[in-house]
């Protein structure tokens, strides 16, 4: 089983260290974007040209969301073509065979992750693909889990919640706790005991504060400290959240 | 050094527990609204009537915010009275020695909590309470930090960010993983991930995602995604707050 891993940029660099030296798994050459370099230092070769691009199995693209529909008609016209975003389609891959492994993860570049704790959305038009793509995400080490196109589309989303807009608001606290002389390590224990609390109860149980015991006193206090508008909407916004969530839950 | 605690809340139960069998802490009574019991079930005397609360150096109320001011007042007037509330003001205590014990964590009913992990913000009007709430503190292993009532105002809305709205946006994320089949689990290791990275970086540099990128077309197909009109506010908001954050920055 040859496989040709495109991209090497946070994904891309992770697939190839959990790739490059698995005795499973054939990783014959890494394609990379504008690179000099010929080879990999454990001696895989590298090309910047996909006119140079050899034959293989498996092309996982782990590339932009937006070159991967121009760079997957470049590649053979019978392979196996997979990969690896959120939200992009699976059609906009024009071979017959074509498939998503969407690793649920946000990555960084300076530290190699452990693939056993990820879960791999598998997705592809031929059975036979699925159960190579299902093979190739528990070799890594990682859980596989089919999911359609919609269901990754609703995960994508959902990992937008959990991870970006999450972490802006730990920038918007961080930002109010450098504003006033206070170290942000502070707030980790609570941090970490908010994620904690998911694995006994649903969020929707473990929800406290102003806005659920609708607070008026603290909840104009805090909106009269505010003085980011920016914060201020975010403050509004998931105050009036919270109470229409719990409001229709007791119609 | 005798202590009295008020309130068997969430919050008063996890203090009882670290108070009740600690070598160096004198528990002499537990007050408790409403409750029939006489003694706990370590010997501690419990009331439930302001008027037969005994005499003792220090009275640290575990109460709702509404109720300090009320019950700060029944208490004898020259003893050190303590509430332990984030946005209650240290000044609705009448007694002149006055002071706050403000745990900085979100605490639960049905698990004990190791007070190591917790800071505790301290602020006293007489400097020799603040060393005795200090020590109170680390007595039972947790790290004291003096705080001023402005700034236990700032932690405080810093901590409704970071534990009352990101466990909206998780009760958001399960909403729509229930809704499309979908188990919660499969967002766990990127929410762990989530934290893990402000170890390393600050939530500022570590933002990601299709706001931060304007990815147009993400963000578009997203917000046709979105059926709940609340869910569709908390992502406008928050795309707009993330992108004029970095706009700002490059000014």
């Amino acid at each position: 089983m040859k496989i040709i891993l495109l991209g090497a940029g946070k994904l891309g660099k992770q697939l190839y260290a959990a790739f490059v030296n698995h005795p499973k798994i054939n990783l014959i050459q890494w394609y990379q974007r504008g690179t000099l370099t010929e080879r990999s230092s454990d001696g895989i070769p590298i090309t910047s040209s996909l006119s140079k691009i050899y034959q293989a199995d498996i092309y996982l693209l782990a590339i932009s969301d937006d070159s991967v529909a121009e760079v997957a008609q470049k590649l053979p016209s019978t392979a196996l073509v997979v990969h690896t975003a959120g939200s992009v389609q699976m059609n906009v891959i024009p071979q017959k065979r074509k498939g998503v492994f969407y690793p649920l993860q946000s990555f960084s570049n300076n530290q190699l992750v452990d693939f056993s704790t990820i879960p791999i959305g598998i997705e592809a038009t031929e059975e036979k693909d699925v159960t190579l793509l299902m093979e190739l995400a528990q070799t890594i080490g990682s859980k596989p889990k089919i999911l359609s196109s919609e269901q990754r589309e609703i995960v994508h989303l959902a990992a937008v919640l959990v991870n970006n807009f999450t972490n802006h608001l730990l920038t918007q606290a961080a930002k109010l706790c450098e504003a006033h002389n206070l170290p942000f390590e502070l707030l980790r224990p609570l941090l970490i005991e908010t994620v904690r609390k998911t694995e006994q109860s649903t969020p929707h149980e473990s929800q406290t504060g102003p806005a659920l015991r609708n607070d008026q006193k603290t909840l104009s206090r805090h909106l009269k400290l505010i003085e980011n508008p920016e914060l201020k909407k975010i403050y509004i916004t998931l105050t009036s959240a919270i109470q229409n969530h719990y409001e229709n839950e007791k119609l």
